[in-house]
């Protein structure tokens, strides 16, 4: 196996400067030098021993990283990007828990996380109070949360990531009040997270500028089962069954991610609707199997590479220099038009 | 924090018990005492220390999970099962790498899982060439091989457990011939893996004992980009428009997955024919997202939860006890119809 001096020979560069890539340290490194050392570390397979890394450091070159479920394709793809990211750039592996949005398994994630010797973790969960969170990082984890803001007030010793969530409503409302929508419904599970508030606010806001607050509406279904796979989309399907029947059906609805929309879409065609001529379907996220829907569905685009880039980065960093101060970056969405939302033309739809 | 003791008083047993419980020796004992004990470390959600545990047994209690990448929604939904097992059954947690079916990256995460103390290995990768796979279990990992068999005449010091590939598409192949279908394609990648193999032995093998050999083709396509979330769709995308176009265009084509199908549906959309009504499409998996299609898509499940506990308790026993010889354990699927797949007319097809 390789040494670290075979690294900076090869790179033309000190051992140090070798560790400080290695330790996240390359903010202030010429880019040509950061580039040699990653080529040298790439090409002789340099990895050094977590044993020996961890006695100098402190800790274990692992992230933990928390998701609501492996198993819904949004938190898979931000995973692979995460773990694809922390790999390659700074050769640390991936320690992963299904938490289902539950303080109490996010809670012992945590204590594993500190028994196993893990400092970086990165949380996706965007529940209300995050005070475990809090609780955890003043037990010495370097924590970054994603998909909510700081809560508003107080001054948080976790990292936020997240992006606008109230602007991706927004930016879905408005495409379907262009497009001539009136009776527009957004639906979410009942369970209440700060993503879902922001998404459930721009809904709203969006409606409201337009002089259509009245035929607004939120619908949130009981969440069935276990949060796995199919839950979203499960919840979708019965509420589009439930919205169809309503004497005033809206013809514009917005699921609050993809795997609801992909439900709602199938369960306006159990109920003999089509989408979009009888009903327009949004989702947000734009997970890549959007494009293969039939009809091909918009969405609102998350930008996820980027997002994880920062949040690695921002755990790397802070690892290695504890003094750095904690931030709140917020992302902005893009629409992603594909073929879910039709005109509205209000001769069609039953009254 | 709980401790031991208290586990085994509150189940009414010794802390040896316990203690076999958490280590996988449960083999042999009274299923009552083994669902007491299991109650009694969920409510007191008992934890043992990472450190002493390492100390006591010679590895941390982590399981190796390598993945093709997280983003496929089948390997999302493979890893959520695995992870949830080996958490809640024997408080382990995962460290998970997406290694792309590449034998570099499978055996830079061996290394990396020796440094780290991590002994208990899940692969899922079917590479037709397993030696780093056995030359990582002669230092020292136990491990678990998924999607492929043994490799045959070999004695294997490596777990082998995998769904019946050739019978997955044997299956969906004998569902086309009996829908009146003779002109049959298999699309997959061009790189080969013992299931990809499997599978198309199963497809040739259906159509031949149907007497449609020479109408029975098989395509593959170069896999473009990365290893990510979209690269099986999109090669069933670019697929479906190189098999439309074909003078004697197939009416009945098998995905050699879910997600390979998902793309071939729209890829055959996107060339103006209709399915099931101008060409009937299975895909292998029966992800979630099948039953979202429109229509929704015919596939053949896989026992996921089912080779997931299997896997979870192959890798928990050996740990446990290293005299445990290795096997292979072969599991079967079956067909799900749904609406994907129309009885073929041979007059309305291109000629």
């Amino acid at each position: 196996m390789s040494k670290i001096s075979d690294v900076a020979l090869l790179a033309g560069v000190s051992t140090s400067t070798v560790s400080n890539v290695l330790n996240g340290r390359s903010n202030r490194m010429a880019p040509d030098t950061l580039v040699r050392v990653e080529a040298a570390i790439a090409q002789l397979k340099y990895r050094p021993s977590s044993t020996a890394r961890q006695l100098k450091t402190g800790y274990t070159p692992l992230i933990g990283l928390l998701v609501p479920s492996m198993a819904n394709p949004m938190y898979g793809f931000i995973a692979r990007e995460i773990e694809a990211l922390a790999q390659e750039r700074y050769g640390f592996r991936i320690m992963i828990g299904n938490t289902y949005r539950d303080a109490a398994q996010e809670a012992s994630f945590f204590d594993d996380l500190l028994a196993h010797g893990v400092r970086g973790v990165i949380i996706i969960s965007s529940l209300i109070d995050e005070l475990h969170v809090e609780a955890a990082a003043e037990r010495g984890l370097v924590m970054v949360s994603y998909d909510r803001r700081a809560t508003p007030g107080m001054t948080s010793i976790v990292d936020h990531v997240t992006v606008d969530s109230f602007e991706s409503s927004r930016l879905a409302t408005q495409h379907l009040i262009e497009n001539g929508h009136t009776r527009l419904a957004f639906v979410t599970p009942a369970g209440r997270t700060m993503s879902r508030n922001e998404k459930i606010a721009g809904f709203l806001a969006a409606a409201k500028s337009a002089g259509l607050e009245k035929t607004a509406k939120v619908f949130d279904g009981t969440q069935v089962g276990e949060y796995g796979d199919s839950m979203m989309s499960e919840l979708g399907r019965t509420q589009a069954g439930m919205l169809a029947a309503l004497p005033d059906r809206p013809t514009g609805v917005i699921g609050v991610n993809d795997m609801t929309a992909f439900g709602l879409m199938a369960g306006f065609r159990d109920a003999g609707l089509a989408v979009p001529q009888d009903v327009s379907v949004i989702g947000i996220d734009n997970v890549f199997l959007s494009a293969l829907m039939h009809p091909a569905m918009t969405s609102v685009r998350l930008p996820v590479p980027e997002m994880a880039q920062v949040m690695v980065e921002r755990v790397m960093s802070r690892l290695a220099d504890p003094s750095v101060p904690t931030q709140e970056f917020i992302f902005q969405p893009t629409l992603v038009v594909r073929d879910s939302v039709a005109a509205c033309s209000h001769d069609d739809v039953g009254t």
